[in-house]
């Protein structure tokens, strides 16, 4: 059963930079679609829709859920099962959700937990697209162009609702793609978790030294762009961590084996081994580099 | 005794990214000055000497730097000794030595154990610029505007000598400052050592699981600032390392402390210390960017 984007109601929770994104995606490509935004503030709200890339918006997530067609979760990880708690009782049975977290298992487990099963028409999403900013005021148009968006649609899910949700990414500009649950968890606590974990503590080290005022003004552009991660959003990321724990964790403590090791070198002076960490790092590097631009010329 | 840069012959031994960056800044500004490179790469030093940006060049240091009025040694820390043996008999004593190296107590422990003291006309010095780039072929005439030069002079070294230095800098858009030796490689520890470790060793880790292509292609854009300088030349961090090991290993115990408690939260789901850190971390690096910008519009 194809359904199409057009004359859909969707409606999105929480007009961040995600969900503020995909409005503007979906407007400013002229599909026909009646977008409707839930959110707690309404000065925001208003100026979504005085931006045109809302048709209306609401405080309330039931009534306006009712006669959705599809409702995208935008909102932080934990801020989730508060809505699906709501969605339980008024979703329509025709209604496709999805939802835009780094995380999949834990909005699985929500789901289960709300619904007390796996709907049909539930399909999880990750848009991998972002910035260190935040909020709907960081909203672009072309977040999505040239990104992944990763569905991690379960045994249970319908094929029509896994397509319609695809089309709504493919829309916004993304490249979708599918991966088990387990393994979207594993991939992005390595490529992102693990790094933002990383880039948080050390902005956090450093600006506890003594004249940290001093050490942070002698930085150049190399830790400017190492630590740019560092000024996102503090509550979307403790939600992350507290979902993705475990998979962060293990590649955590590899990653501390590897310091473990070249602390050691720098202590022995072995420059044999220093070299063959840092050129092997360089190689996969600049390999990663060449693979993304292949794939996204923009980056 | 002010000298001023015109009329003066510069030996600039090294044409990499920083020697390159150099000649190219100043010949770019017109300073009439006779730039010397001194290289390996005879086909680099064609093709700088075709570019305009150096007068002659030789593959011989002790013959060049003869009659030489200022001496840069643009080369990785460990291939300085080499240079000073040589320069230790025949530079001219009113010549004017420094380096550019991102260690400073490595640079002075060398000099006073080729020339078995600290020469009146040497001073040390680092332009905090570069990139992850390396070599002639990514040096660019303006990548040291609005950036800082930290000079490190020493009580022996002539204020004549630390002005003619500055003044090269000065012309070569830099912005230049003067530090202790001690306090320098303890700063640039912190800010560009340790972060280049952790990049390294990132990477290093992630390139080393299980199916790493498959995870590098999920990685988006934040990934890439973040690893950035984990392409940056292998030799020259080695050097960095070896010479400045006990300052960074200071700073990657206490960044490496950090992690652990931020370990401890993610297995404990402490959402409190979370918060609170990664709250702390955005501060401060938003507080770091905007010190940035006021001093380095470009940035």
């Amino acid at each position: 059963m194809m359904q199409g984007l057009t004359g859909k109601k969707i409606v999105i929770i929480g007009l961040g930079l995600i969900g503020g994104s995909l409005a503007k995606a979906l407007k400013s490509r002229s599909y026909v679609c009646n977008i409707v935004a839930v959110g707690r503030d309404e000065t925001v709200l208003q100026q979504a829709l005085a931006d045109g890339c809302i048709n209306a918006y609401s405080m309330d997530v039931q009534s306006t859920c009712m006669d959705a067609d599809i409702i995208v979760l935008a909102v932080p990880v934990l801020a989730i099962a508060g809505h699906l708690q709501q969605l339980a009782t008024t979703m329509p049975e025709h209604a496709v959700l999805t939802d835009v977290a780094s995380v999949k298992q834990a909005v699985v487990d929500a789901v289960m937990a709300e619904f007390g099963r796996i709907p049909p028409n539930f399909v999880p999403g990750h848009p991998i697209a972002g910035s260190e900013q935040s909020g709907y005021a960081a909203a672009l148009p072309d977040l999505f162009v040239g990104r992944k968006t990763i569905l991690t649609p379960l045994a249970q899910t319908a094929t029509s609702a896994s397509s319609l949700v695809r089309e709504m990414w493919e829309a916004a500009g993304a490249e979708v793609l599918e991966m088990e649950v387990d393994r979207h968890d594993e991939v992005l606590a390595a490529t992102s978790h693990l790094p933002h974990l990383l880039a948080f503590a050390l902005v956090d080290t450093l600006s506890q030294q003594g004249e940290s005022e001093e050490i942070f003004r002698y930085a150049a552009g190399g830790f400017r762009d190492f630590t740019r991660i560092a000024s996102s959003d503090p509550v979307m990321w403790r939600d992350i961590f507290l979902t993705n724990g475990k998979a962060t964790v293990a590649i955590l403590d590899k990653y501390m084996e590897d310091l473990q090791s070249l602390r050691s070198a720098l202590l022995q002076g072995d420059a044999e081994y220093l070299f063959t960490t840092f050129s092997r790092a360089k190689l996969s590097r600049d390999r990663f580099l060449r693979q993304l631009q292949q794939h996204n010329p923009k980056s």
